[in-house]
């Protein structure tokens, strides 16, 4: 079966020139994102990617555009997603990928998928780039839940085109990519008319696709072109991105591997495989942030929070996909706070500039993949590290935290200190919509005001220990076995025991739309894809396309 | 593996009188709980309940117990929890038990135990019956749990006793009765003094306990009684319960199996296992309500409403336990709606009567049993039903419901009505805190209040699906073959792929404690109990205790 060590590792890299699967095409304000997938394209061996179907590697694409149309073509208000095939929308995922790869393999492609549809939603909501989707023909399943990602659907009205998600009858798992959460909570979808529309293979369509609201318009072929460029000039009319402005090339990210070591430009990681960890080392910027806006524009890529938030997003997917047997990742950083909090700084002054914005936008969804990703999260802060602002965040996110309290014998350095940037309060929300201190102090909200109060300081061990922002504060004397412990001890626990423990303990307070399809949804999900209906013998996903049926348990549980 | 078919059915019915585990005292407006498990009265052979472990059998009689005394308790303004043991508060739910179950049964086990914590808190908060737990000895898993569900938890400070959660690390599941999401949820533990300790085999204890929040206090063993007892007597002392009233006994309930027909009074089964369904008809009233409160508690467990919410839940119960291969639960009513409304009026106009609310409280837990049960409910709505007020919920529980428009050929019944009634407005809300209406609703909040105007009306099939409250309104031609048809594609549907999109459809909108419950952690606890990592030859739930160990796929999905 598939899985992240057979084949090689998956490189979450590429650039609009080698797309497979993907056209862009740009007409001022709008920008069209055409999916027409090669057969023959498939990341890895063993299936075609027919009627438009897709597997990570169409997925890496889309997610490079997403990213793309928000740095380099701040003049874009409107991104429509449309088919390159003439008769199909996209039948959403390759089910026969599907069927052949490792349950690890299965989890993790959905969770990527969720974050693209989540950040296709952001992109929409806080970039101000409108994503709509026109469709034509057979829209199934991940097609459709492509489709709600976006703001505005319109389909034709030829009598064949409908909308679908046939997963339940047809292979006996869910739509795995918010398809069910969206339907209900983001068009509200009253929930009879949601159970029939999940249960009927062949979707709906017409207008009773409007009327139940899974499409926004329906509209004759003949005038489809036409209504789909003019809601997205619509659309595209009411952005606040600069028209003028010169967008930021998103150059190739520079990465070695070598050994067992990752290493990007402030961004270095050391694997080791006995203990079953990833130590993360995240370094300040080496110098002064420019000056201005125009410094940022002008260093685009290079600018350190954006470098910073390219790598490190770049990482995690890496040792999600590629490196499954490393359960726990330490992060630490190195370097000056100063530096930290004067980018920290400069983000937050320029914050209505789009491309500070974008920044931002980015730092915080690769912050929130961290969150989910189903990895136990430790931070470790000593001597020379920099937990500030933005990298405090780090070790907000970490499950826990182990701060040394003063020095070690030997090393000159200043204890450790965590310092509160203006960044910490408001600029990184989790997927559940609370900032990570909000969320950590659940229980005395007022706590949140106080430190705001605070940012600035450095706060040395003691401070942060009654402050709230650290686990555990041992000194130099109990440091190396009170760490080692915890870390020998938290990767011998069961892999799953803990993914499903943090899952639960990290998101606290209220839900989002998001945050519960990486709960109720996601977590269904990964049940039914261990459940011998689906994934055994006979299971629906193993026997489609075979002629075979399957023989369902029909034990309820 | 132990499952519903292999050992005759559960039955839920119990009386203190035949009680082997729990000894209830009563002194004045305090109830004291006493948890005493009897190591040789498990409900299956094959484990023995050691030191204070529970099975369903146990937890049987704790719903019993709290059933009982709301109803026939008024007099009781605070329930204390606590252990019969001299050394040990609660181990959890038995091992043994667990690693010998059926998935299907582990998961029916863990949500009936999730459902009689929710009313524990429920009866805290809307009885007025506040419950609070003294914890001597060792309090871990399921048992801290049970304190969890509780609203003061006060801890013996004497060295030993500790509460704890170590599934984790002992079992490799979750604690899988709420007790993660109430740490950060209900007492807002931070989340990684929550992440130390659900992986701390030994708990906390002590101060530190207090200090983190997982308890209210720590006193000295010395001291625990007398401080108990004051705590119980000042919460008792909040209550709104009439302490000179006279309970209500909850008679034994009559029910009797025939083959495949469950019969009561007004609820009856049939059971067709060709077809997989479960058809459930409720009778409406036989006659009208009696004039007055006096009335009503005069009739005591015979008054309509109080027998229909005992007969639906132990059919619920009894059909989610006894029969896991029916799949589909078709509801049907039958009788004068009018007298259906009555007894809804009357309710209504003693709502702040103790009784009155106690009934109303028992209707509204056994809607969200419905609810939250993995089954498919069709409502069938044909001359003759009485889908009016209280019934009406049954439909508006539906996945799916179908409405007869107009009569059919030779039957002179009027064609069927649906009656709103003011109960459907408020008086029984879903897990998440929404009404039915309101979560039906969710694209327009304001079809509600246009509704309420028209409680009371007579609304025929074309009134109601202008409404929105049925989802299809066949005529007699169509009606036999859409039925049929839609029950026979819903029982062929994989089992698992609905129970996964049912619990997605049905809980749009705002989450709670109890949604959360029900949807992150049991999702991913069902996952876990899939996994070989709990449950494989060498998983951490089935070596437990032989002294082997597990060897874990270390791979993180």
């Amino acid at each position: 079966m598939a899985d992240a060590s057979d084949r090689g590792p998956v490189d979450f890299r590429t650039e609009p020139a080698t797309y497979k699967h993907w056209k862009l095409a740009f007409d001022g304000p709008v920008a069209t994102l055409a999916m027409d997938v090669r057969e023959d394209g498939g990341l890895r061996p063993g299936y075609e990617l027919k009627l438009n179907s897709y597997d990570l590697g169409v997925d890496i694409e889309l997610y490079d555009a997403v990213q793309r149309l928000r740095f380099e073509h701040p003049e874009v208000g409107a991104v429509v997603v449309t088919s390159g095939k003439e008769r199909v929308f996209c039948a959403g995922a390759n089910i026969r990928m599907l069927s052949q790869s490792a349950h690890g393999w299965k989890v993790n492609f959905c969770k990527f998928t969720n974050e693209t549809r989540n950040a296709i939603e952001e992109a929409t909501g806080e970039s101000r780039q409108t994503w709509l989707c026109a469709v034509t023909g057979s829209c199934a399943g991940g097609g459709y839940e492509l489709a709600l990602a976006t703001d505005w659907i319109i389909m034709a009205d030829d009598g064949t085109t409908a909308v679908s998600l046939p997963e339940v009858p047809l292979l006996a798992v869910l739509p795995g990519t918010g398809g069910l959460t969206r339907l209900v909570d983001k068009r509200r979808v009253r929930r009879d008319r949601a159970d029939f529309f999940c249960t009927t293979e062949e979707g709906v369509k017409g207008r009773r696709a409007v009327e139940w609201g899974l499409v926004d318009e329906v509209v004759p072929r003949s005038k489809l072109d036409e209504i789909v460029r003019q809601r997205a000039r619509e659309f595209a009319a009411r952005t606040d991105r600069p028209a003028g402005a010169r967008g930021i090339p998103l150059t190739p990210l520079e990465r070695t591997i070598a050994g067992d070591r990752v290493a990007y430009r402030h961004v270095a990681c050391a694997i080791d495989r006995q203990r079953g960890l990833a130590e993360i080392t995240v370094q300040a910027p080496s110098e002064v942030p420019p000056a201005d806006l125009a410094g940022i524009h002008a260093q685009g890529s290079r600018f350190w929070p954006l470098a910073l938030a390219r790598e490190l997003d770049d990482l995690i997917l890496h040792l999600r996909t590629n490196e499954d047997e490393i359960g726990v990742w330490v992060f630490e950083t190195a370097g000056s706070a100063d530096l930290v909090e004067a980018y920290d700084k400069l983000l937050a002054a320029h914050r209505n500039d789009w491309l500070a914005r974008e920044i931002r936008l980015y730092l915080k969804r690769t912050l929130k993949r961290l969150d989910v990703s189903s990895r136990s999260v430790f931070a470790l802060i000593e001597p020379g590290s920099c937990f500030a602002g933005t990298l405090l965040e780090l070790a907000l996110a970490a499950d826990r935290s182990y701060m040394l309290d003063g020095t070690r014998p030997g090393d000159a350095r200043p204890p450790a200190t965590l310092r509160l940037t203006e960044l910490n309060f408001g600029a990184y929300p989790m997927v559940n919509g609370l900032t990570r201190l909000a969320a950590r102090f659940l229980a005395e909200p007022a706590r949140v005001d106080k430190l705001r109060a605070r940012a600035g300081e450095d706060l040395d061990a003691r401070a942060a220990a009654e402050a709230g922002l650290v686990t555990f504060t041992p000194d130099d004397i109990d440091w190396d076995d009170e760490v080692r412990l915890a870390l020998e001890e938290r990767a011998a626990f069961s892999p799953d025991a803990l993914t499903g423990m943090e899952a639960s303990l990290r998101f606290g307070g209220p839900e989002t739309i998001e945050s519960k399809i990486f709960a109720r949804l996601s977590a269904w999900q990964n049940w039914i894809f261990q459940r011998p209906n689906a994934v055994g013998a006979k299971g629906a996903l193993v026997v489609y396309g075979t002629g075979q049926r399957s023989d369902f348990d029909r034990r309820r549980a």
